[in-house]
């Protein structure tokens, strides 16, 4: 019964794909709202893959406009609108992005009958681009070729448990539970009203997830996600390959780790791999030697936060 | 040893894809030429899957700008340039097909470092798009909500086979047989020249291949498939659904028998199921019952022409 904030990545693989690998995709969900975060093609297949509910998605974020992170995002808007959607989607990406699907709906002939509310990331520093009272999601500045930007989640409230001790007193059900946890006092059958806040522990640590999509190694990213619960970073290339990571303007995933290391994460995700990668535990191996608690992103895995 | 003529279904779904059917694509082989028709989302993947080597496809025709038939083109055409290619690549498809690949290359940064030879299609009545010494390609124009064309594939020259009794009496290899067929005249061990023609039978009837992605039932659709090898014709719904097939400017499975009757083809494949149908044998049997000779575009599989 924990408020759930939960990642599963979708595609995991950088530009072309391979060995089942697919590009750029993850689902972050926040209690019951779903955020889509990129959407390389196909993303829309893997989805009904891995039996997520597209419809509940209400919030995608695109980081940059290189195909392998977007190109399957018309796809999905484009169906959205066949299966009947009226509820808003909310969308955050390059002010390019808008023009791009703009000029494909127009040549389709069809208009979305849904809102699409479309709102241009920028670089800078940072950005609030959006906040509700469950979560704020916030945008900061990679380095990459293109323009492209991370993204901050962070839940607004940290978890508040219950305590243990009181379910038995109180003989609270599992609906109980749930209303106190939302901040409803709670009335016994005697009619006698007791505060919510009688029965909770102390709010936990709000949890936080960053993600840079592409980007090279810059030291300076640590300031926009330190003490993060999860950081997701890219990880192209295998230290012997740095000189490629430094041409293409991505990461090695030593450089991942260190990144991690430096902003004092509690967990570190690498993906994006390099087509040139079957066995991913050269990558893996190298990011633990520098920060332990680091983890492959592998599609179709979800990953508690 | 006969000259290669067919055609390989990669995606058979209308619309939003289910029970594991994709949106349209298909692989023509010519001899040796590989000719993508209609891209979906996801083409590149399943051309993967099929096997199919992506790198000999050096033509690509588009047949109108609904997403289930081009969404995936934007992905080939950057994967191409990913993987270095060089190769002139032929495309053709509506004229905002070319807007839409130069608006998505802008933002992406990049530029294509192979020849891309692009090639507006029209609603003229007929138009000859292409030809070389082993096919033509002409289009035109079908019935849907937007502008859409059909394309029709002929061999240039038929097929000639070798007089059986020719290879035992001059005891010709393989080789011999191939550059007999390729118009060759044949040298015996004794330094005796011998015609070609010698070997060979008449040629048999040019094989033809008309492609019709999305048409709303149109008599005079006729005149431009008369007695083709193999016609594809969309049969997004059963007859019972017509008034669907009206509405949205599609076809139903019957309808697609009748054209194939009239136009006096020998093969009907059909296609672009809508995705309430998980079994396809009412489509067959109903298109059956008018063209015998009909059989279902199945993702996968090879028909020979």
């Amino acid at each position: 019964m924990n408020q759930i904030f939960e990642l599963t990545i979708i595609g995991s693989n950088s530009a072309i794909s391979t060995f089942d690998r697919f590009p750029t995709a993850q689902i972050l969900q926040i209690q019951n709202q779903l955020i889509l975060i990129d959407c390389g093609e196909g993303t829309q297949f893997r989805l009904d893959t891995f039996k997520i509910k597209k419809s509940a998605i209400n919030f995608i974020f695109i980081s940059h406009l290189h195909g392998d992170h977007y190109y399957g995002l018309i796809g999905l808007l484009t169906s959205f609108n066949l299966s009947g959607r009226t509820t808003e989607l909310r969308l955050f990406g390059p002010p390019g992005l808008k023009e791009i699907i703009d000029l494909q709906m127009k040549y389709n002939g069809a208009t979305l009958q849904y809102p699409l509310v479309f709102q241009a990331t920028s670089m800078n520093p940072t950005a609030t681009l959006f906040a509700n009272e469950m979560f704020e999601v916030s945008s900061f500045p990679l380095q990459h070729r293109i323009d492209t930007t991370g993204f901050l989640f962070r839940e607004k409230v940290g978890q508040r448990k219950i305590r243990k001790e009181k379910i038995e007193a109180f003989q609270l059900s599992v609906d109980d539970i749930l209303s106190i946890k939302a901040g409803e006092d709670f009335i016994t059958s005697d009619g006698q009203t007791i505060p919510s806040a009688t029965f909770l522990l102390e709010a936990s640590k709000a949890r936080s997830y960053a993600y840079c999509s592409d980007t090279k190694y810059v030291e300076d990213l640590v300031k926009n996600i330190e003490g993060v619960t999860c950081l997701y970073h890219e990880a192209t290339f295998e230290t012997e390959k740095e000189h490629l990571a430094e041409k293409t303007m991505h990461s090695t995933s030593k450089q991942a780790a260190s990144i991690a290391k430096n902003a004092g994460v509690d967990r570190l995700l690498i993906g994006h791999f390099s087509s040139r990668y079957k066995d991913l535990s050269i990558l893996l191996g190298e990011a633990r030697a520098v920060f332990k608690n680091t983890d492959l992103a592998i599609e179709g895995q979800k990953y508690e936060l």
